[in-house]
């Protein structure tokens, strides 16, 4: 090590250091999910950050062109993973013969995505993820949707909204509207999931560009179909069920979007602030979706974009194994929840529950005391009262001052006569009340009441 | 994606999954270091897992060789960390005038070191970090360790041993018995680091081979003063101190390294089963340290290795900007604490104390019950109960049997009845004791009873 020549301490472009506040509040919602999963049932799984290239690439969508990649020292093409979804299905497919099913997973982990940073979107972000796999049925999906509407509910973020939508309904009205073959459809479902922000018209010009066989007359009838409501605020399913008399595929599509709804309106009757809407102009990036997929946006808060987001994903496992095993899941965009949140508590002083944490300082009066002091340091921690003590002692008025500055309520001062006692002196920093030569156990009553 | 072409579902050499069982104990380990941790005044703070190359490297050490380094796609030159130490000094500089000195942090998170795979070693492993930035004097240096053993005792894993040393000691010893001049130093930590694992001999000649100015009597002589122990077990200081009569760096050491061991034993005395020895022949591997350090070990683990390491390191902060800053710190190695207590619970049946949790498990008696099985689900998770659900019912009999293999104490049965009357069915696996159609606000007592 040359400490004359300096290094600039500076982070990568798109990364970033979490402050304690920022930390604190990572911790509690991290907290949050994990108490919410274990009560429905979840289990919780860890993946390796780093895993072969072919395991993560090729599923489709923009994620291929994002992904940190390179060769090992052992020459092995590698790469970070850019969700959690991927190495799980890597993960069931390498356990099989020890998993039981259906297998609820619950995952928190960091992601990395090379792609340009912007207000609240990093190239390193934690996604909070719940699946279950192995039940190719809509009440899986109304599990997991309802199990992350109970978390947001649970952290008072104000009221949030699920958008449902669903692959195969869209898929079945791509058919029918514009008569589309299979292949077709991934682009166009860019296309689709662009109408909200950028409207019909854009769309429909867009839709138009790609593909010769979508006259204007086409993609107009299509998008009046997509962004439809009837009085509720759900899109309008009633024209789409006419349409599909002869598409018995979409009339089945229908009726499981039709029963997540149910379900989860069930659940939520138990929740606060927690809404569901049906809106199939909701399509996802990600290629390997294939049945129902939700966002989900803070109504107060619509700037930070949708904070969890996730769907059914039927042939992901059997990219690795010739198993059919059906999968849905989701993740919670922990750093979007994390910034929101921040940008709430200073707008409103409101923000998740804090306990008020009882918080000593110990002043220490002389270096031969400093030992004494890690005594009642280490007493008072061990009977669950933070306490901080002060370091290489300087004066007392010094600490006094620093224990004022930090609103530290309580201090403690050790000294020579204290030591020999075995007992302490004690300030209540409000109040300016001070007990001296306290016998040690007396103090946890003062300090608690 | 095209899922006729398999891919092999494989994991990179050195790299691992997490099982629920491991997952939950790592969980746990994590919520204890975060409990004693903020009962001590710790502030949890985060930073990359990628930083540029020039941040992590050049701070001695075998580090260098050991990273994941590569040109990311805007042909930066970065890398994934090889500790949570380097970054954090990196933060301190580059957060200098906003933080307040002390500074007392707490991060966890995951490493990466590209060195050879072996039991219990692993190229991706989670370090708990505690440090304490900006106190030049023993008391930080107990604090750390002292928090440690705090949390070593919390999950009583059996008694464990802090072995405690000092680098300045080190050198001097070096100084006076081997006339070593200060750039010789690191290889020969290296050598000493070993005494220990490989004795006296073999060092003695590592020393020898090293340096033409070691001379076996001068090898021999300072091996047996570090090897020499006291009637308590600790390395006898006696000799060590006489030899340090012109030498007041060396005797100033001795002071620094017996006041920490003062202050932990102070705080051990409230904690169980861990206890502080001075080991001199611990040397510590990275380059960075420049007083106390110290590694721990499990008494009846001793093949796990150090489960907890760290030191004093003055000058890290002092690469990034011309501010001397003295740091100390440790990490908790959580992957190796999980293998082995996995490894005590197989063989005691012991381990931390896991609340018996009320598990519920809600049978649906026919699809247009599922609705009605949400709900109850639902109302149970949000009054703190363990519930799971039967997905895309089946018969009962099968729901029960699946139940009872898992493990549910408690059934609850929802049918077209149920529904009907708004209540449930309830069994009581144990006993086979079955109530029907009880009103649902009466289920919480009788499943937490």
């Amino acid at each position: 090590m040359n400490p004359s020549k300096t290094v600039a301490p500076k982070k990568l472009k798109g990364f970033q250091d979490y402050s304690p506040q920022s930390m604190s509040l990572r911790f509690q919602i991290m907290d949050k999910v994990r108490q919410m999963a274990t009560l429905a049932g979840f289990s919780p799984i860890g993946t390796p950050s780093l895993e072969y290239s072919e395991v993560l690439l090729g599923v489709g969508g923009e994620t291929d062109k994002q992904v940190f990649r390179f060769m090992d020292n052992g020459e092995r093409d590698v790469a970070l993973r850019f969700d959690l979804t991927v190495p799980f299905a890597r993960y069931v497919a390498e356990n099989f013969s020890q998993l039981s099913f259906p297998f609820k997973r619950l995952q928190i982990g960091d992601v990395w995505r090379a792609e340009k940073p912007q207000k609240g979107r990093y190239r390193e972000f934690c996604q909070c993820d719940l699946d279950i796999i192995g039940v190719e049925h809509s009440s899986a999906d109304a599990e997991v949707i309802g199990c992350f509407a109970s978390i947001l509910a649970a952290l008072q973020i104000g009221p949030v909204t699920f958008q449902l939508s669903h692959r195969r309904i869209l898929s079945a009205l791509m058919a029918v509207f514009l008569g589309t073959p299979p292949e077709a459809e991934s682009s166009l479902l860019i296309a689709i999931d662009k109408l909200d922000k950028i409207g019909k018209d854009a769309v429909a010009k867009l839709l138009i560009e790609q593909h010769s066989f979508i006259t204007p007359e086409k993609a107009y009838l299509f998008l009046e179909i997509l962004a439809a409501k009837d009085s509720e605020g759900h899109t309008d399913l009633k024209p789409i069920e006419d349409s599909f008399k002869d598409h018995p595929k979409g009339l089945e599509a229908l009726t499981d979007l039709k029963n997540c709804l149910l379900y989860l309106k069930q659940m939520a009757s138990h929740l606060l602030a927690v809404n569901f809407k049906i809106n199939l102009s909701v399509a996802r990036g990600l290629g390997y979706y294939t049945g129902v997929v939700f966002e989900t946006t803070m109504n107060e808060k619509p700037s930070f974009g949708s904070i969890c987001s996730g769907g059914r994903y039927d042939n992901l496992v059997e990219r690795f194994i010739s198993q059919p095993l059906s999968g849905v899941g989701g993740s919670l965009g922990l750093d979007r929840l994390v910034a929101a949140l921040l940008e709430i508590k200073e707008e409103k002083g409101f923000l998740i529950e804090k306990s008020q944490e009882t918080k000593v300082f110990i002043a220490v009066a002389g270096e031969e005391n400093q030992d004494y002091g890690f005594s009642i340091a280490s007493f008072l921690r061990q009977n669950g009262v933070i306490c901080d003590i002060g370091f290489k002692p300087k004066k007392l008025a010094h600490q006094f001052k620093y224990a004022s500055k930090n609103n530290f309520p309580f201090v403690i001062t050790v000294g020579s006569e204290e030591k020999e006692h075995q007992n302490i002196s004690f300030k209540k920093m409000a109040t300016g009340e001070e007990i001296k030569n306290l016998p040690l156990k007396e103090i946890l009553s003062y300090i608690k009441n």
